[in-house]
Parts: C-alpha cells; structure tokens; sequence
C-alpha cells in the first residue's frame, strides 16, 4: 500500500468506528425503521466526505475526536440524499453500491421515512455539538445550509426540472453540480476551519467546490466509461435516459481535459496552505484518476 | 366573536405574519423549489402549533417574540410530514385542506424535495436561534427529537408498517397516536417551558401528550362523522382502507367517551398550573367540540 493508501484507511478506520459505535447505540421503534437506517449507512463506499473532514482537521492542527460527529452527521446527510434520489421518482436507481436501493429492499414509504429519519437525526447529533460554543453552532449551520434550500436540495431540484431539456446550458449545469455535488463535499472540507474559526477559509473553499465539481464531473465519466463492477450502480444510464451532465454538453474528451484543468487548480489552491498538503494532493488525484 | 376566538385569532395573526415575511425573504431557486414550498405553507390550517406555542409562552410570561421563530420551525417540520404523508407511497392523499396535495401540483419527486426542503430550513432556523443561549439550542434538540426516529418519525413508520394489521393492538395504536402526533404537540407546548428553564416541564408535558392524543382521536372520528367541507381532506378513507384508528378498535361511541375522559384529564392538568390557563382549558374543548 503506498502512503495515501495506509492514510486513507486510517481515517477510514477511524470514522467506521464511529458509525459502528453509533449503529449499535441506536435505538427506535418499529424494528423495520432501523433497519433500513442501518442498511443503507453500513452500503459502505469510499466516506469520501469524512475523510476529506479528517484530513482537514489533521492539517489545520485540530484534534480528529472533535470533527467525528459532524462526520457522522455529515455522512447521514449524503446517505438520506442517496436514499431519496434513488426513489423511484427521482433518479429511480435500483442499485446502490453494488447492492439493491433502500426502497427495493424496503419498499418507497419506509425509504421515504428512511430518508427523513437520516436527516432529522444528523441535525440531533449537531444540536448536541452546539452546547460546544459558537463555532460548533456555526459549523452545523453552515453543514445545514450546505445541505438546503440554497444547497444540495437546490441541485437536487434543479437537476429534476431540467431531466428531460433537449439542450444543455452551460450555467444550468454548473448549478446542478455545484449545488447536487459540491456543497456536502465542501462542508466537509469547510468545517475544521470554522472550527478554527475560520482558517485558511476562502483558500479551502475555493479548493472544495473544485473538488466536488471533479467529483461529479468523473461520475458522469464513469457513467460512460465505467463498469457495474466498480462503480455499484447502474452504468449507462444517464445516456439513456438524456441526463443533463457533462458529458453530454461537452462530449467524453472535453469532459477528461476540463476535469484535468479542474484537477490542476485544486493543486495550485492546496500550495496557498501551510502545512503538509501530500495526502489531500494525493486526494485529487484519486478523483482524477477514476477515469483514467 | 368569544374572547377565546379572539385571542385565538390575535395569535394566529401574530404567526401568519412571521410566516408571511419568511415566504417573502425566501429565495432559492429553482422557482419550481420555491413554489412548491410556499404552496404548502400558505395551505393554511388552523395553526394549532403556532398558537399553542403563543399561548404557553404567554402562560409563563416569557416574550412572545423569543417563540417565534420556534413555531415557524415547527410549522415548517409539521408541513414538510404532510407533504411526505400524503405521497402515493404512504397515506396517498390527494387533497389537504381543501386543496391539491403538493405532489398532485408539483409531481412526486418535487414533493420529496419539498418536504427534504422544509425540514432541513426549519434547523438553519433553529441553529440560528442556539447562538442566543443554552435553552435555545435545548429546545431545538427537543423540538428535533420529537419530530425525529424516536418521536414522530417512528410513528409514521409503525403506521405504514400496520396499515394492512386485520386486528388492532391497543399498544401500538397508542405508539401510533403518541408519536405521529402528540410529539409535535408537545414540543409547541414544552418549547417556552425550556427557554423558562424547565417550568412546569412535568405538568406540560403530560398535559400536551394528552392533547396530541386527543387531537388524532377527534381527527379520526371526523373522518367518520365529517364532511369534506370542514375537513378539507377526503373523508371515510380510514374506514375504506382499514387504517389502523382508534375508531376501528373501540367504535365511534366508545371512542368519543375516550376523548372525555382524555379532555377531563387535560383540563385537570392545566388547574394544577398558577396563571391565566383560560384559553388553554378553552383549547381542549375547542379540540373536543370538533366531534360534537
């Protein structure tokens, strides 16, 4: 394993820790309601957003333990969004990380409620880390609002009115993007600095929005490119369906040479921060290379 | 006009305009996302939360002005589980308060995002309200839980799960109406208590959970003994789908001898409360009298 590798697992390890420890703590009524909380947190995938977090919160100097529930909040967002993008619908995607969506196994109303129940509980773990002072109160407003009505939501929201648009805008597509993608992979990055009342914001923000456009900009690629295997989802259905991406704006090559730009300028914005930048330009990397 | 329809009508006012200025500085986009948020909220309804809220805060002298905020939150969370409840895949309404459900204006996944939207802007409210004090981020936690996999959440999802039950179990009804309902009840009522610093909180507390009980027994006597005119939903849909309601377990006369002695109990609990309770005791009748 090389060094990201070895650092990527760590973090890794560190946050499953705290998602089991939360699994096994967690207690609700009626039993199909847990279970199907706890299906779609333990799908696994890459907790991309909290290691991002972790890595973060290493480089700005702050100890790991007070970012792991705003992790774990973060984390119950993302799969609450996956859950109802999956709903029939919506995106209608009846696989999730290589295993059935939440509502093929429970049924539509339970993921609904599903959903719902991920969401309201990230906000309770936040309120919790209120009681720690303003900047915990700022970081979980500003994690909420990332994941709003000026958020995700609007991405979400904007990505659905414009499924079936026969022409692509540019400004459009960036607005889904920026908003469906980039907003919850920013308040990953965003919330060590709140918590170090603000350090290196405007640098780490710029570099989080990048880095979640490349993020979405390599999963439509992988739409096209990629295989059920190492993807978990379907494959090919964006194009079948005429889906708004980048792909079908800009054609495959354009699409790789701007996630290379994209990808560049993440680097040049991590060499404004002091402190040891290897694993998180390694990180983009990462990103960049799922379609290579 | 009664003094109670007086005051009523004052604190309701006091709370559409809240509301109203909220719709107007609300800006997000798509316009879709928007509108569909709007619609709900302004479906009216007779603001039950809202006033309770008013009213306890008025009860233990607190500033009318610290609440609302809270009832808007709460308003907000109220209208986002109808918006999801009335989806085809849960109670499948197509009318609320007279008017179209939001997904038959606005499309089912629209109507997801809706609601996804309101409940996540009631906690950028709430989070904004935690940097005035420990109380207020108390009473954001608990207005969070009650709505949340422990609270209201919990009993939508037991509802769904014994829809189709031949036979009735006395315990889960109760879990049924306790969560569904009375937890954001009780969080209106309890919310001024904790920014008092707990007052009467016991008194409250068991005085609220019998009205949210008491109010989704009146509900589904009416949808027995109603008219879609004073309901503004379709009525006898309970019976048609042999939803599990207190009705189907007691019968419509032992039902209603329930809702007294619930009522008695109510009114019993608020004489044990120093102050003006006059339009609370004028509140459960209010509840009461909807099936007289």
């Amino acid at each position: 394993m090389s060094g990201f590798d070895v650092k990527y697992a760590e973090y890794q390890r560190l946050f499953e820790e705290r998602l089991e420890n939360f699994c096994n703590k967690l207690n609700c009524q009626p039993q199909i309601l847990k279970e199907s909380l706890i299906y779609s947190l333990k799908l696994g995938g890459k907790r991309i957003r909290p290691v991002l977090m972790l890595s973060f919160a290493d480089l700005l100097g702050l100890d790991k333990n007070n970012v792991l529930n705003f992790a774990l909040a973060l984390e119950l967002i993302h799969t609450y969004s996956l859950i109802h993008d999956d709903l029939p619908e919506m995106d209608n995607d009846d696989f999730r990380r290589g295993k059935p969506s939440n509502h093929k196994v429970f049924g539509t109303g339970n993921a609904v409620l599903a959903g719902d129940g991920l969401l309201n509980t990230a906000y309770s773990i936040l309120f919790t880390e209120c009681f720690n002072g303003d900047e915990f109160i700022s970081a979980s407003k500003y994690i909420c609002d990332c994941a709003g009505i000026n958020g995700m939501i609007a991405g979400q929201s904007a990505d659905l009115s414009h499924e079936n648009d026969e022409e692509i805008d540019e400004n459009i597509l960036d607005f889904i993007y920026l908003n469906k993608t980039a907003q919850l992979i920013s308040a990953s990055c965003i919330t060590p600095s709140i918590l170090c009342k603000g350090k290196y914001y405007s640098e780490i923000k710029t570099f989080s929005r990048d880095l979640g456009f490349l993020f979405q900009l390599t999963d439509d690629i992988l739409d096209v490119e990629g295989s059920f295997e190492n993807v978990g989802k379907s494959i090919g259905k964006d194009v079948a369906e005429g889906k708004y991406t980048a792909v079908k704006l800009y054609g495959l090559e354009k699409s790789k040479v701007r996630a290379d730009l994209i990808a560049d300028r993440c680097i040049k914005m991590l060499e404004g921060i002091k402190g040891d930048t290897g694993f998180l330009k390694e990180f983009v990397y990462f990103i960049r290379q799922r379609i290579l």
